[in-house]
């Protein structure tokens, strides 16, 4: 057993909180900007101090490679992002960067023989908070590998035309032309060069810290979808039209979000998830009653069974009106369950305990880089526990104990890889 | 019997419609916009080519007066806006202005004797639509006889620092002194110079129509209360947090609305309106559960114990958890109900009769400028019935027969009023 060195991942996890410092906590470091440099150029900077490569592609993904003792071994690379969302932590993304960095300089420093070459590497803009889509980087990259109804969203052109949600005079081709970090596209994460991915992330729940689990071996990424509800009424005056004549899309959302609660929790699935985050209302003015409402519904559950009845009970709220209100349901997007490779799985659950770290099986219920990588190479991902499952907040936060077992368990099940 | 004329309100509706024409049957006339100054010259126009007198306060308000035989007289008024909402309608507000027009040509051209003074006016950003708040130039005209509650919203400097909503660099002062509307203080609508005001408005409800009514005699503006609701929830990750632990303040703020309702509801007053039409949600992210979401309730009714009894019950959501997420209950605003002036309610009942209008007592659930004059001049209202009871939209409509009723109406009140 090979153990990572708790003081290296503090010195680095405390520097990379500094791009970006928010002032309050966390950090807020969009994909290219100066900031999210800032930490391109510290990756760069230490990787090379231990003597690695540095490839970046021409989606600016980077690369920090040291060789095995077989150059002609495929890689072995370890990845994850250091951009953020506004006012996010310190944990997610860059701790998956952090850990790889790690690695290297401890298989460096430790002169642990390997055979493959192992990368550190860094997707540009998994947030996709001022460009979207999320994951945008590993959707270009993975593109041919992808199923259909995925792939759809990440066409180069389109993912080149995104438009600044902060200015939305500015395209992500822009941002990426400016940035200094657009490579060469035969850089590009690919098959026949790599041989498996490895992510580590904060876990993003409490389910780790609820049964005292430090360390997460993630076996799939859950299936979902994202659905619309709108609904239509009527705008009248507040003051002057009498209660009995009226269409209130709002009141008409909340009683529908009402009933989808209480309907599913009749179906009594503990391990289902299901969100009502985003919400428009027009004309959102309180002398008008609203004429529209519409909220999103993200359902999630490993098992598409589950997932259909859910689906069946949202459907059913556009065959009856609403306090007077037509409702319509229209699919955003769905997803299939993506289990990680199986061998890979079983490395990291093997690492976690020949190194004594409490662990479990989990899945993870957001998506990430390595569930599109997983459509290409064989992949896996290890989680480390969220203090009060909290994320993209700057309360987010994770022991630097529990963040060097992470990196731990992953420096081993990498090892356990690289005899295949 | 005096009556107004027919085309020559089709010609003045016609003409004004035209100035913020959005092309698809409405209007955008922001106060001391472009389109704003062509409705004020095109007043202006036709009331010189009628002999009056033009006079323009400090704060834009506009006056056009015709002589009476007492020249000592006090002046009586007849005012409303021509400043509209976004996508608006061709009536409220300019239906006033045009039918106080059309009484003053109706004067001149029949030669019908009077006393007082004849004063058409119009009421400068009575929407604040592009600079809040509505009713802006009536609460500072009246500043000094409205109760103290309502007063502070009015303050002068406050008034003239009001930030376009479109540009928060500009404020209500550049937009006044750029205008070319900028007269004397000494102009200002004043207990000293004027006896009376009437304004006539659009119903904004559906009840003239649904009772088969053309003219409302309006006998007050209701009495309102408007509180904020806000729900603190905590924001958690839509795919890795268990739903038993979770505080969505958006599902909150969904049980709170169904319940007030429901409570509200089992009080039985028919004549009581209430209204949730403005909402903010936090951070508004399909992949985060709310930490935060509010909403505004507006509840009208006339009689104060009426509004206790709904207060109690909005009052109520702060004493219990919803789905985990702590109630903030607080008061945005409030005002009594405002009663017009009993002799000049008498006078439109009377005008109606005489001229054989289909009418009724009506109430306004909506504010006007009127409701501020009447706390210094007595003041009433005249109602032309709103089709489908539409308003600040526009498929707003009144029929031009309705139109000029409510005109004839105007004009044989405003002569009764006369004759004191």
């Amino acid at each position: 057993m090979y153990k990572c060195n708790l003081e290296r991942m503090r010195d680095k996890i405390k520097t990379f909180s500094e791009y970006g410092d928010a002032g309050h906590g966390g950090i807020t470091r969009y994909s290219l900007s100066p900031e999210a440099i800032q930490a391109r150029n510290e990756f760069k900077r230490r990787m090379e101090a231990i003597g690695a490569t540095i490839e970046v592609d021409d989606i600016a993904n980077m690369y920090a490679t040291i060789q095995g003792t077989s150059p002609d071994a495929k890689r072995i690379v370890m990845a994850s992002h250091v951009d953020s969302v506004k006012n996010g932590g310190n944990y997610d993304g860059i701790l998956g960067v952090v850990s790889a960095m790690e690695i290297l300089e401890t298989v460096k420093e430790q002169k642990i023989p390997h055979k493959h070459p192992l990368t550190a590497m860094i997707w540009t803009n998994e947030e996709g908070s001022l460009y979207p889509p999320a994951m945008m980087a590993s959707g270009i990259v993975c593109y041919d590998y992808l199923p259909e109804k995925i792939r759809g969203k990440f066409k180069y052109e389109d993912m080149m035309a995104s438009k600044s949600v902060l200015d939305p005079t500015k395209t992500f081709r822009e941002a990426l032309a400016k940035s200094g970090f657009q490579g060469d596209k035969k850089y590009r994460l690919n098959p026949e060069n790599y041989l498996y991915m490895f992510e580590l992330h904060i876990e993003q729940g409490p389910i780790l810290a609820d049964a005292g689990n430090h360390v997460g071996v993630v076996d799939c990424v859950l299936g979902m979808f994202n659905y619309r509800l709108r609904f239509y009424g009527q705008t009248v005056h507040a003051g002057t039209f009498p209660m009995s004549k009226r269409k209130d899309a709002f009141f008409a959302a909340g009683q529908a979000l009402c009933y989808i609660h209480a309907e599913i929790d009749k179906l009594n699935i503990p391990e289902l998830v299901y969100t009502t985050g985003e919400v428009t209302c027009h004309p959102c003015v309180h002398t008008c009653v609203p004429d529209f409402f519409d909220f999103c519904i993200d359902v999630r559950h490993e098992d598409p069974k589950i997932l259909e009845k859910v689906l069946a009970i949202v459907k059913s709220c556009a065959d009856r009106e609403w306090v007077g209100c037509k409702c319509e349901v229209e699919k955003a997007w769905n997803r299939d369950t993506v289990y990680f490779d199986k061998k890979l799985v079983g490395y990291v659950k093997e690492s976690a305990e020949k190194a004594g770290i409490k662990h479990q099986y989990i899945h993870s219920g957001a998506g990430h880089d390595a569930q599109f990588a997983s459509y290409m190479i064989p992949t896996t991902m290890i989680f480390v526990q969220s203090k009060d499952g909290l994320s993209h907040c700057e309360p987010e936060y994770s022991t630097i104990e529990h963040c060097t077992e992470g990196a731990t368990v992953m420096l081993n099940a990498v090892l356990k890889a690289d005899r295949d």
